[in-house]
């Protein structure tokens, strides 16, 4: 049995509670955070604390709190030597206290608090110090997820500079389609085939062999009439962005 | 049984030819393209023809050609007062020669030539001079998808210029981030979860809701090492183009 106490009462502090909770070789047997809230309606009352000073015994703290907290938290850990992780893209390893063995233990999504999440897809990036750390969390997140990575500090932050692009990026995109299309009150449905279909490509094939467009193939009479359509300034100055970059990139292929 | 002749030997010819195939009450009785070639190993050479003037008579013309030879193809045809319709996303109705009763069937999605369709989920966008036309159209359609609206050449401009952001730039900004995961030799199926997550996410939720990041929580310590892990300097203007279009956008509702 892998005991375990999670530190925070974010998002993922609540989805991973909930995660572990099936996993029979897994308990977490306590949980902090500073208001002292449970993290699942189910969870027993004292198996919570917001005193950092009486956690007990584990085998594996996860820190799961924000990038800002994650310092101040391991700092306050009253015991040396035990393993330690946070749960973050983008703090280094080094941000917990080298008091205790360090490691990493990042879920790789964007979590919600309104959605289920289904784990066993989502890929966990994961770093320590030892040997034997790792073996342990691979464990962990290996009774969650089929996608499991070893990921050194400098890698994850790469990774974490890229998914910006793939979601945050991306996500404002769709919302500005969303917004061109309400202003002609048409349906933004029509474009959730085409936007899932753009997604499941680049699984597929590489996303360099997946473009296409008036950008690529350099149609400016469809570019001008594109621009002309765009009567928000902010989503012009977008347009002829992407469109540069897109002809920058492919421009020096031919 | 609806007799249909298809104009064109593209991807979006091929691609109706092979789904008509399937459909009993659809008959495609002859196809016409400047090289004479055959959409399906399975055609007829008969069925083929490189001249305008040979065109038989049938209940339906889809002209499925690049948008500059619409208006060449529909000039070309010898006959009078039959519906022609073109499936173009980005012409309007009136590209087509008046002489016959005109119309727009439009599938929105992206066709490679590769990749199998399952027009079931494409969603159709019709047109039509005629109501008497537009129901042709729509049973037309209606027989391949359960996705079929009735769109104006100006609602189907704006949504052309939607799509463009919706899955030409959001594919450029999935190949940016696998070129900046290759930098750091970071698998790229990493992001794959991510990715279909945050397309999938859209379709549940407006996209304004669902929009996170460092641009969002102006967060500008991670923004700044964002800026100094990219190193390619065309990366880091989309990173401060679509940071700050998402300041601009979500600062003006705080």
């Amino acid at each position: 049995m892998i005991r375990i106490i999670i530190l925070g009462s974010g998002n993922v502090a609540k989805h991973l509670y909930k995660a572990f909770m099936n996993i029979k070789a897994i308990n977490v047997i306590q949980c902090y955070n500073r208001k002292g809230i449970l993290l699942h309606p189910d969870q027993e009352l004292g198996d919570i604390t917001n005193d950092l000073q009486v956690l007990k015994e584990a085998d594996l703290y996860i820190v799961a709190v924000s990038d800002d907290a994650i310092k101040t938290v391991s700092d306050g850990l009253m015991f040396n030597d035990r393993l330690v992780v946070h749960t973050s893209g983008s703090s280094p390893l080094h941000t917990l206290n080298n008091a205790n063995k360090r490691g990493v233990f990042y879920p790789l999504q964007s979590f919600s608090q309104q959605k289920d999440i289904d784990f066993e897809s989502i890929p966990f990036c994961l770093e320590a110090e030892h040997e034997k750390d790792l073996a342990l969390l691979k464990k962990v997140a290996g009774s969650l997820s089929k996608n499991v990575y070893e990921i050194s500090s400098e890698q994850r932050n790469t990774l974490h500079v890229a998914a910006v692009f793939a979601n945050n990026f991306t996500n404002y995109l769709f919302s500005t389609a969303k917004n061109i299309c309400d202003t002609q009150k048409v349906p933004f449905e029509i474009l959730h085939a085409l936007i899932l279909e753009t997604a499941t490509k680049i699984t597929e094939i590489d996303p360099d062999l997946a473009q296409t467009g008036p950008a690529l193939r350099n149609d400016t009479k469809t570019i001008q009439r594109h621009l002309n359509t765009l009567s928000n300034q902010e989503h012009k100055n977008i347009y002829q962005a992407l469109t540069a970059a897109i002809q920058s990139k492919h421009g020096k292929k031919l």
